[in-house]
């Protein structure tokens, strides 16, 4: 009763129930369920949960009950999770040897690349086909593929040329596909990132993109839903990067994943933190002397933290969406420049009048609020170009937001602080 | 010779050309559009850039030159952005007036739902059609749409029964429609949340989600296309608010929106930084008796916002991707309550070691520790909880992440330090 009662169910669906069981009703279920539903579920399942269930499975059922049920793509990002004795055994049992060898050629990509993104299930048609011909031929290939998006062209050496909307396709009245097809196809190259795949499928509103090798031989075709995956996944990173989480955690994951996510950022905080008290104590003299100096720790340490969170989150987003524009690096510098003036002028005038009104001390209030200034300048030129930076050397930007910019800026503000006061209460103290 | 140049480009190309312009350049380079290429171009600028190039355009001539040439879901987003005058002025004088009715339609819902994202532009055939009949129909509808990625099966009174895939009808032998269509069809009511649109389409990997009303009837139907640039813009706006910035902003926009956006948030902090010196301005007393617990004052003041941050950002992600599992609020705080419990005592341990070695004051060294462990738990929950809370009441949990929860733990963890240094010293000062 179960088992009927589970088919009626999209995989989708089944994967969330799925999420809230033990690895034992789990592999229940998964008996249950017919073999076509059950290779969907194994795809949309999340990479650890997969690893569990399909854990004892031999290669021979793994590839005869499932992978020969699945799109070469998913296929392909299946068995590249697996060990490599099972890798080989799944491949050799491939029942569709053509199904197989696209497997295997998928398996060459690096996962982060159009390479690794697309599918081989396509439909193509040849430029000099007639248009019967042409409808006979899309007939035999649709029987493999779920949804026809488009249909490509190409040319006796397998040259990508064009696109054949279904649309034209019923509306034309011509019968040579040469006169029907669109020649102004966007294609993307095998080894594009996957960032510059999202990119410029967002750009063009495209459902589908083509993907071609360095002598514009079509290789396969991305869809947009593995597409919209990449572009969620790469926000959620870059959040938790901004955020102090290191590995990819999510609310229902249990206290071990938790803590695994998070306790080497704190670690990292706290050593700042260390160092800090450090610089602190260089300057216990001159606290001892001035206690009120130490009221204004936070608020100097604070700022530091948020104004280097702006800066870098503005680079970084800006690098993710490729939107920074055409501006120099100079030209940045200047606008940030510009930016932590107006921000720093204003928020020290209002400090410096609060001070004056509420402290006794001349001298700590113009130090605090030089300091501020200071440290404003100082973590927004930190936080713009460290990002930048990174980026150069192809390292990802996003490391350097979070608790690595806090952490810099609170220590960088602290000297900046107590060198303010120095000098100030030399002259006022 | 520009003119013919731009013809070439693709709508998106030419607005990456616009954004570096000027606004005359902007005009004049818009001119030279041929009107099917300037309407395009005009859907794809931002709001901003499109608000100031639009603002001197007659309402008749943005009628009849450009909405009448746009899908009916852009022009009314267009339309709902015009001053009411220019509106009317505008939907009076759209020549197809079975168009000028959608988008009057499209113009009731709210943006951030399904009927705001939804198009009127459908393939629909009805239940007891043949195929040729339907064939012959979808001819005649195909002409003012794009792409066809589905075709909506309806019966006498409009309601939703299934879609017809052309696959299945390039494929079908039988001549009745009702034989061919799928009647497993997902689709959504007009007032569900965009996010929910998103979460479904990204979940079930759709391309295109019909829209019904609430007796069923098919209303529109909304594309992939602009439920990634929801799920973009939702993200960058988590980002941002993570950040500290406030409205809408990017690398490229200048020295005042930049301004705008950071010097709120900044101010925010700063005021907290004050209450935070008021509070050590309270333990004036201690603090000159006991110079060295100022050393610690930025470690727990950065531990507790790194902690909340932590906290905060995995329930607003939970929250916006719908995965916070069916764990009870309960479970959650005992999980939660766990990884601080973990994460403190691992850092209060090493801390107090450290302390203990490097610092001749047991006081001062079972305080830092015992502070360390209390401000991270406090965080914890404290993180969990107000984004949580705020879910509740409808109001962004996103708010509840970056300088707001960074602020409120720094004068938490300043006044948890302080009064337990004040036993701690007690004891042993
Ligand atoms: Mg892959
Ligand atoms: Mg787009
Ligand atoms: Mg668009
Ligand atoms: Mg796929
Ligand atoms: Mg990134
Ligand atoms: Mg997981
Ligand atoms: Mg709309
Ligand atoms: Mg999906
Ligand atoms: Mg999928
Ligand atoms: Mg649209
Ligand atoms: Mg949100
Ligand atoms: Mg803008
Ligand atoms: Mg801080």
């Amino acid at each position: 009763k179960t088992a009927s009662m589970l088919q009626d169910f999209h995989p989708a669906d089944i994967v969330e129930v799925y999420e809230e069981l033990n690895l034992e009703e789990a592999q229940f279920v998964f008996i249950l369920l017919e073999p076509m539903r059950a290779a969907d579920v194994i795809v949309e399942l999340e990479e650890d949960d997969r690893e569990r269930l399909l854990e004892n499975v031999p290669g021979d059922i793994l590839a005869r009950k499932f992978i020969d049920r699945m799109d070469s793509d998913d296929a392909a990002d299946i068995i590249a999770e697996l060990p490599d004795d099972v890798k080989a055994d799944v491949l050799s049992n491939i029942a569709d040897r053509e199904h197989a060898g696209d497997i295997a050629d998928l398996l060459n990509y690096d996962e982060d690349t159009a390479g690794g993104l697309m599918a081989k299930e396509l439909i193509t048609v040849n430029e000099n086909w007639t248009v019967a011909t042409c409808l006979r031929e899309m007939r035999g290939q649709a029987q493999d593929i779920d949804e026809i998006y488009f249909v490509y062209v190409i040319d006796n050496d397998g040259i990508l040329k064009g696109t054949l909307s279904l649309k034209k396709l019923l509306l034309t009245k011509s019968d040579q596909v040469a006169d029907v097809y669109d020649k102004d196809v966007i294609s993307v190259s095998v080894d594009a990132s996957a960032e510059e795949v999202a990119n410029i499928m967002n750009k063009y509103d495209l459902v589908a993109l083509p993907v071609i090798d360095g002598i514009g031989r079509l290789k396969g075709r991305i869809t947009i839903d593995d597409v919209v995956d990449v572009i969620r996944e790469e926000a959620e990173r870059d959040y938790q990067m901004a955020s102090g989480i290191s590995s990819d955690v999510e609310a229902s994951d249990n206290v071990w994943q938790l803590l695994r996510a998070r306790l080497p950022w704190l670690m990292i905080g706290m050593i700042g933190g260390v160092f800090g008290a450090k610089v602190i104590e260089l300057y216990e003299g001159q606290l001892s002397l001035y206690p009120e100096m130490a009221f204004f720790i936070p608020l100097i340490a604070a700022m530091g933290g948020n104004v280097g969170i702006q800066s870098s989150a503005i680079i970084v987003q800006g690098l993710a969406s490729n939107s920074l524009g055409i501006e120099s690096n100079f030209k940045k510098l200047m606008k940030e420049l510009g930016v932590a003036m107006l921000n720093g002028l204003s928020l020290a005038a209002i400090l410096l009048l609060y001070n004056f009104i509420d402290s006794d001390s001349l001298a700590l209030t113009v130090t605090v609020s030089s300091a501020l200034l200071v440290v404003i300048i100082f973590a927004s030129v930190f936080g713009t170009f460290v990002p930048l930076g990174l980026n150069k050397l192809k390292i990802d930007p996003a490391l350097a937001t979070g608790p690595f910019i806090t952490t810099v800026n609170d220590i960088m503000g602290l000297l900046l602080y107590f060198l303010i006061g120095h000098v100030f209460y030399g002259f006022w103290g």
